[in-house]
């Protein structure tokens, strides 16, 4: 029972840390050049903070969740992973809702504010964001997840005293 | 000992609900009418997405946070506040971290966007919004320590077996 347990957080963690490296990545490599009235100009992730902002938080998030499929299960890390993965939930939770609310401004537009959606010139670049912010709703929902999993390890006494 | 964390946890509380209902009221009521080349506009928080799900946010956990407070300390539901408090404080990360994308675009603009800043025209509502966030910060800062200490006195079974 333990070691199904085991194998199953094992497996969430290596698809976790996929989602967020597959995030960054998508969005990282998110660019393209267009032509408008006679001026090129290039669309790139880093020419938003919020973009680079989701683009840092799923690297460093990447990291921690590679790092940690290394972790043995008898070690006392284990407890301040709680804390870690709380964490890294807040991070990825703030990251991810910067950048949607953004990528809706690139999409829709603002007419008040008198901001056009450029998602007509840039489909290509809208679409790969787009997946990129699909991909890191995932991630939000895996860690989420792994966080209250986390959560109900530490508060069961019994598993506690185990480990 | 246990009458004066009662009396510190309530203070938290007290203020977390304070700056919860003042972040929604301040965003609520940030509204300027403004000319711009002959032209009238009302710059109005319900005309951005990200700041009507900030308003909606806060006003959520402004109402968590009131009724919380009439909660008797020998109650059951004080296990469900550890989630409760889990789900405000994430809900709360979320719809700060929008607003503040948006805020950041009002204030700076987007030049590879075409997106130009709105401030230099309705800086009385720009600096309206601006207040909202800062003390949206805190009530968000206040959650997450309410959050650990939920988690705190979840995790010390004398204390479980004392409530």
């Amino acid at each position: 029972m333990a070691e199904t347990k085991r194998i199953f957080t094992f497996l969430l963690r290596f698809l976790a840390f996929c989602t967020t490296l597959s995030a960054a990545i998508v969005m990282a490599s998110s660019r393209e050049r267009t032509t408008v009235l006679a001026l090129s100009f290039e669309a790139k992730y880093s020419d938003t903070p919020a973009l680079k902002y989701f683009v840092i938080v799923n690297a460093i998030v990447s990291i921690y969740g590679f790092l940690i499929l290394f972790l043995p299960s008898k070690s006392q890390l284990w407890r301040l992973v709680v804390a870690l993965d709380a964490v890294f939930t807040i991070l990825l939770t703030s990251s991810i809702s910067a950048a949607m609310a953004i990528a809706y401004v690139g999409k829709e537009g603002n007419p008040n504010a008198g901001w056009l959606p450029i998602c007509d010139q840039v489909r290509k670049y809208c679409n790969q964001v787009q997946g990129a912010l699909i991909v890191g709703v995932f991630s939000v929902i895996l860690y989420m997840l792994l966080f209250l999993y986390s959560i109900h390890t530490a508060l069961n006494p019994i598993l506690l005293e185990k480990s």
